[in-house]
């Protein structure tokens, strides 16, 4: 395990980011499953933090883009890939100390993960729909892009919604997610801005066959079905990465990120008998077996469940076969002023295109899912997530901005 | 280690909880350090949560009383006494499934923690002094829950500051903590209202020479000269616990709990200087140094720091050798619509008066301290926390309901 280096790097011993990444380049199954505090390799073909089996805490930020100034995007664009090199390897953003000649320069990192280890942090970068109305992109936008439907009883706050780009820090220790996430907005600064920040505290998929599938905040194991990098290449490349013939090549070996906030009425939930909780989502809730069934992985036999079942409404078979590598969080923010807690699901969803996929499943549950009760939607966002950086001399959406 | 159960009760099978905690009873050092799943010991002279090794995590949560009727608000304190006697021995809160006879009861554990270990869980109840003021207890409330005084720079948001009650809620997996406020607060429906909610993700305090110090998110070492567990009866008798001299009876053996939201302004910090931020702190940032002295826990020499450095301003010399024991948590509740994260440190801080402990020490740095120009204080609140229960017939506050 690499640590963190525990000490101030004295002015002049600068490590050239680039060099020590290559250093700890390793071959092997991409983005595999290691120690809950290990590295995760950042360089590859995908991009780290979508088949990497779900760290359990996330940090999500949306920005804005506040310069009109084209290049300037592009070398923040460079300087948060070195960035993500170095501090998913476990190393900081940057010198802690002052460059030799530059007394009065701010740290380069901003210190709080001193001393943790790499923690499986993974750092993805999503570009959304407005950032290629700006600079020259609007040729270049994914016809996947476009804007996702209003769903039935959708309560979309714009002020959490959208955004030009996006990040997504994962890590088995919070500290190092949100450690990651506020030094690549130091690095934007006069670039970005924070648009909004969500915290997950609490991973409510698994996307490997390794992990055991946890329990979202109705007490209800979530994601037993979902896409898992043990799936292999045929079923990821038909569900889940962006095709040579779909288009646009900048987006090939990239996928797209469905974000939806969904706040639970948990207080309403929670004086729900068990019998009824079970038969809105047709699965029991301790073992989370499929109704008539024994155990969680059975087969489920949607004609044993009622049309509304939750499960039957998402499954596959009920919407053209659409599947979906599910990644979303638990959260709490806080109460929300009339006495209950203002808690639920950072629904993350990849895909390969989201008009086939979530839209679908999404329209089936907003028109009929007895869930809607307890639930509201209460932020969206649409993301190209570009492939994986091919090395040191590469950076996010490198491709895009050729 | 115990486990959750990880089967739904059946109808009929009724586990009395009080039974249950008894034969968990364990002997040895109180609420001493173990693995980071097992469970901490609930019944005690003191609370647990307060002396306990600092968990990683934090759910905090303050409750408005909502009835008039005393016997429901005892009833409601009984109740959750039992609860959290199981919860923080690894058990469910109540039974997941239905009681013989009411099919249509909600179940009395909400589930998403089935299967989880204890993971330290603590849970801590404090009253607060508008409690006092209600059921005919104002002839109960101990001098030392005066009002804390308005301190210059204060910016106290009324609606997440005071409170009837408090709960802390502290863990090593953040579900297993918020799994706990949620099943209060459902135990206590129509009794209480939740007021105001804080997630910590990260501990930035020790309570026990085994734990390393943590870092706050100006990225410092924080609470190197905590009170601590090991300081052994005197100390904590001196600085720590509710002495019989010191009145109202109900409350020997108990503490007084100061909690306070600081918001960090973390995007200027950043913009700081190392050599500035060190000389605001008093100490070294990689290291944890005190000014002039090479290692964190080397005794600061007061004489070689500005007189401003927020080391010396906190020092018990400087403030009639005023101690406390901390146990504030990281935070980061999204962004403030400005670019910004609403970072900061959710600080809290046991004693034995607070008049004569924290007040002094925040006077202090309120009037001088450098720190203020990165910081405000936005939520307040002082808790006159109970000793502990006793045993299966014992409940929180049964001394001052008595």
């Amino acid at each position: 395990m690499v640590s963190r280096r525990n000490a101030i790097l004295a002015a002049g011993s600068v490590t050239v980011a680039g060099a020590a990444a290559v250093a700890l380049s390793r071959s092997g199954p991409e983005h595999a499953m290691a120690g809950p505090g290990d590295a995760v390799e950042f360089y590859g073909a995908h991009q780290a933090g979508i088949t990497t089996p779900a760290q359990d805490r996330l940090h999500f930020v949306a920005f804005d883009v506040i310069t009109d100034d084209r290049a300037k995007l592009v070398q923040m664009l460079r300087d948060w890939t070195a960035a993500a090199a170095r501090m998913t390897a476990g190393r900081d953003a940057g010198l802690l100390g002052a460059v030799e000649g530059q007394p009065e320069a701010p740290p380069d990192d901003t210190g709080e993960a001193l001393g943790l280890p790499p923690s499986a942090l993974t750092i993805t970068v999503g570009f959304g729909p407005s950032l290629f109305a700006k600079f020259g992109l609007a040729d270049r936008k994914p016809k996947a892009m476009a804007d996702l439907p209003r769903f039935p009883g959708d309560t979309i706050k714009p002020e959490i919604s959208g955004g030009d780009l996006c990040i997504q820090a994962c890590a088995n220790d919070p500290q190092v997610a949100v450690h990651a996430v506020r030094n690549l907005a130091r690095i934007g600064f006069g670039v970005v801005s924070v648009r909004y920040s969500q915290l997950g505290f609490g991973r409510t998929s698994s996307t490997s066959t390794a992990q055991a599938t946890p329990r979202n905040l109705m007490g209800f194991k979530d994601g037993t079905r979902n896409l898992k990098l043990e799936d292999g290449a045929e079923l990821l490349d038909k569900h889940l990465w962006v095709q040579p013939d779909d288009g646009p090549q900048w987006m090939v070996g990239g996928s797209y990120l469905v974000s939806r906030r969904i706040r639970m009425i948990i207080e309403t939930w929670d004086r729900t008998p068990l019998a009824e909780q079970e038969t809105i989502f047709g699965r029991t809730k301790g073992e989370g077996a499929p109704m008539g069934k024994a155990k969680e992985f059975d087969e489920p036999d949607l004609s044993l469940m009622p049309e509304e079942a939750h499960v039957r409404l998402a499954h596959p078979s009920s919407n053209g076969d659409a599947r979906l590598l599910r990644r979303g969080y638990n959260f709490v923010d806080g109460s929300d002023g009339l006495g209950r807690l203002d808690a639920g699901l950072f629904f993350l969803a990849y895909q390969r295109d989201p008009h086939k996929q979530f839209v679908p499943v999404q329209r089936s549950l907003a028109r009929a899912d007895v869930l809607n009760e307890y639930i509201r939607h209460t932020s969206s966002g649409l993301w190209a997530v570009p492939p994986g950086v091919k090395g040191p001399e590469d950076f996010w959406g490198s491709a895009l901005f050729a």
